[in-house]
C-alpha cells in the first residue's frame, strides 16, 4: 500500500490565487519530483473562487439545498487540479488530475461537512508507479450513491493528511502564505518567532483557539495516523514548522505559543440557583439550536446562587441569547447578559504538564499590564483568559514577553523571523 | 426503459447567462413539470464561462493536455446544473443535479471531441420516479477509466438528444436565443420567416452550411433514433420549430430555407493534368494535417488539364495552402491560389427531389442580382454557390425572394415574425 519516498504537498487558495503563483507552486512540485520523490498534490479552490460561488448560489436562492451547494463548490477545486496539471505538463513533467470521485475518496452523506470514510488508493498508486505527479481536488468526496460532498472548513488539509495517512507518505507539506507556526500572530506581536517544531496536541489547542494555520479536524487525523506534517511557506524556501509527536525534550519548554481570539462573545446567566441539572438545561437549549459553546465556566456560589458563563461564536450571540432564554427561566436565573466585546488570550504548551507556575506567571503578566481577567479556563496544556476586547492585543504581547517566547525558551527553536528565506 | 410523458429541455449558455435568465429557465422547467410531465433538464456552461476557462488554460500553457482541458471545461456545466437545481428548489419543486460521471454517460477517450458510447438510465429513472426534476450537465461524459471527457461543439445538444433517445422521451426541446429555425438568417434577411416544421435532413443540411441552430452530430443522432425535436425560444412562449421525419407534404415545398456561410475560403489548383489519382493525392495531403474540406469541385478539363477547387474553414486557409503544396507538385499543378473573400449561398429543401427547376431559379435570381457564381455544388436536397464575399448578403436576399420564402410557400408554415410571442 505504500509508495516510495512519497510526499503529499497541499496548496491553499492563496497559494494559487494568480497564474504566476500557480506556476510557482507547479515549479515546487516538479523540483520535489526531480529530487526522486513520488508526489501527490492536493489543491484548494483558487483565491476567492469559493466565496464567489457562494455568492452566486445566494443570488439564486436564500436557502440553497446543501447537496447542490456541494455540487457547485466542488467545481472550484476541480478547476485548480486541471490548471495545476496543465502547469506541471508545461514544465515537461507528466501529471494527471483527479476529482475526488474519480479516485474514490468516500465520505458520509453529510453535505457541506462530510467526513472521509474510506479512500481507495489503487488508481493513485497506478499513476504514481507510471511516474506521474498525481493531483487531487481537496475539500471534496463522494458518498456511496456517488453524490458529491464537501468536507467543510479546512477540508483540503484533511484530504492531504488523509491521503498521506492512507498511502504511508514520508511527509505531508501544507503550503500557506504564513510559512509556519509562530509563537504568536506576527501581525499582533512583532517579536513572534517561527517554531521549528510543535506537537500535535499543542497545534490542536492552537487551532481550537482560532490561531488557525490548520483546522482541528485535519490535525486530529494527522495525530491519530501519525502523519508527519510540515507547515511551510509557498512564497519562500524557509523550512517551516514540523508538527510531530511529542518528545520529552518538548516538555522542557514552559509555553510553546500564545493566541488571541476575538471572534467569541460571552453570555452569563446571573444568580442561578446552585443545584443539579442547571448546566445540562442550558447546554441542551443551545444544542437544539445547533450552537457550539467554547469556554464554560461556573464558580462555586454564595447563598445558594451562582453565575454561569460561557462563550459562543460572536456571529451566534443573538441566536444564543434567544436559545438560552427559556432555559434561564426554567433554571430560575435572575438575569441574562451578553457581551460581544471580549477577547480570549491563551497560552499553550505541553510543558505545563510538568511545570508549575505557568498560570501564576500568566496572571502576573496580565496584572502588570493592567488587564482585568473576566473568566479563566484551563486544560492540561492550555490556559485561557477572557479579557475586555480593548485589552486583547496588549494582553497577548504581555504574555508573549512574560514567557520570553521571542528568545526561544527551549533548545529546539530557531530564531528566524517571519518570511525570510533560509 | 421509458418514462411517462418525459420531456427533455436543453438550455444553452446564453439562456443562463444572468441569474434572471437562469431563474426564468427554472420557471419554465417547473411549469412543464406541473403540467404533469417528467422533466430532464440539460444545461450548458453559463454565458462565456467556457471561453473564460479556455483563456485561463492558455495563460498557464500554450499547449495544455486535452485530458486536463476537459477536466477544466467540465466545471462550467457542473456549475450550471447546481445553480439550476438551486433555482428549481427555490420554486418548491424537488430537483437533483448530476455531472455526467454520476449517471453514467460513457464516451470513448477522445478528449475534447469524445463520442457517447452508452448511457446508463437507472439513476435517472429512479430520480424521475421519485418525482424529481433531473438536471444533467451537458457536453460531458466519462470514459471507461472514469476520466472526464467533453463532446466538442454542440455537445450539450448531443447530450439532450441522446438522453431523449435512450429514455424514449416524448419531446426534446432545445431552448435558444433565436427561438426556432428560419427561412434565412433574420439578421441578413429581414423578411425571414420562422418555420413551424423542418425535416431532419433539411436541418442537417442547414447545420452543415453553418446556419447552426444545432450541431450536425446531435441532429444525426436525433434522426437515427427518431427523437422528436423542437427548437424554441428561451425568451418567449413562441411554438418554435419542430424537427420531424419527412412527410410527403413537405415535398410540396420547393425550398425550405436559404443559408449564407462566410467562414470558408477557397483553394484552387490550376491546370492540373487530368488523370486518375489527382483528387486522392490532394485530399490525403489535407487529411494528414487534419484539415476538413467542405465543397470539392472539379470540372471536365480541356487539353488534358483541369482546375481542382475546394473550400476549407477560413481559419485553416494558411495551413491548407502549405498542406497542398507538396501534393500540387506531385500531381503537376501549374499554380495554387487561395481566396478568403468568398461566401457560400445555399438553398435547402426536400422538395428538390421531385421538383425540377430549383437550380435554374436560383441561378436566374443570382444573375438578376448581378452576382457572379464562382463554384457550384449540389446534393440531393441542397444547391450551394460560391460567390464573392461582397455579394454574399445580396445574393442571399435575392434567393430568399426568388423562392418567395417570406410568404410561406407551403401549407405547413406560419407567418410569424421573429421573437414575437404567440
Amino acid at each position: 500500500m505504500s509508495a516510495v519516498g512519497l510526499i503529499v504537498q497541499k496548496f491553499g487558495g492563496s497559494s494559487l490565487a494568480s497564474i504566476d503563483l500557480l506556476k510557482s507552486a507547479a515549479r515546487r512540485v516538479v523540483e520535489t519530483k526531480r529530487r526522486g520523490h513520488q508526489v501527490i498534490v492536493v489543491v484548494s479552490a483558487r483565491g476567492h473562487a469559493t466565496d464567489e460561488l457562494h455568492e452566486l448560489a445566494r443570488q439564486v436562492s436564500a436557502s440553497p439545498p446543501r447537496r447542490e451547494l456541494d455540487m457547485l463548490m466542488a467545481t472550484g477545486e476541480q478547476q485548480s487540479v486541471a490548471l495545476m496539471a496543465i502547469a506541471i505538463h508545461a514544465l515537461d513533467e507528466p501529471a494527471i488530475s483527479f476529482a475526488a470521485g474519480q479516485i474514490g475518496i468516500y465520505t458520509d452523506s453529510q453535505h457541506t461537512r462530510a467526513r472521509i470514510i474510506n479512500i481507495d488508493p489503487r488508481r493513485i498508486l497506478q499513476e504514481l508507479e507510471q511516474g506521474r505527479v498525481v493531483i487531487v481536488a481537496g475539500f471534496q468526496g463522494v458518498d456511496e450513491q456517488f453524490n458529491i460532498t464537501t468536507l467543510g472548513r479546512g477540508g483540503s488539509d484533511t484530504t492531504a493528511v488523509a491521503l498521506a495517512g492512507v498511502l504511508g507518505a514520508e511527509l505531508c507539506e501544507i503550503y500557506t502564505d504564513v510559512g509556519g507556526v509562530y509563537t504568536a500572530d506576527p501581525r499582533v506581536v512583532s517579536q513572534a518567532r517561527k517554531l521549528s517544531r510543535i506537537s500535535y496536541d499543542e497545534m490542536l489547542e492552537l487551532a481550537s483557539l482560532g490561531a488557525a494555520v490548520m483546522h482541528s479536524r485535519s490535525l486530529e487525523f494527522a495525530k491519530k495516523y501519525r502523519v508527519p506534517l510540515c507547515v511551510r511557506s509557498s512564497f519562500d524556501d524557509g523550512p517551516g514548522t514540523f508538527i510531530v509527536e511529542e518528545t520529552e525534550e518538548m516538555e522542557q519548554v514552559l509555553v510553546r505559543g500564545v493566541a488571541l481570539n476575538i471572534d467569541e462573545a460571552k453570555i452569563t446567566l446571573h444568580q442561578v440557583p446552585d443545584r443539579p441539572g442547571v448546566a445540562a438545561f442550558i447546554c441542551e437549549g443551545l444544542d437544539r439550536h445547533g450552537i457550539n459553546m467554547d469556554m464554560i465556566v461556573q464558580n462555586t456560589g454564595e447563598d445558594g446562587l451562582t453565575d454561569f458563563s460561557f462563550t459562543v461564536a460572536k456571529s451566534e450571540l443573538k441566536e444564543s441569547l434567544l436559545a438560552v432564554e427559556e432555559a434561564a427561566q426554567q433554571v430560575g436565573a435572575k438575569r441574562i447578559s451578553g457581551d460581544a466585546n471580549i477577547a480570549k488570550v491563551s497560552v499553550v504548551g505541553v510543558g505545563m504538564r510538568i511545570h508549575t507556575g505557568v498560570a501564576a506567571k500568566m496572571f502576573r503578566a496580565l496584572a502588570e499590564a493592567n488587564v482585568n481577567i473576566q473568566m479563566i479556563s484551563t486544560s492540561e496544556i492550555k490556559i485561557s483568559c477572557i479579557v475586555d476586547v480593548s485589552d486583547g492585543e496588549r494582553a497577548l504581547r504581555a504574555v508573549h514577553q512574560a514567557f520570553a517566547l521571542e528568545e526561544g525558551n527551549g533548545s529546539n527553536e530557531e530564531s528566524q523571523s517571519r518570511g525570510s528565506p533560509s
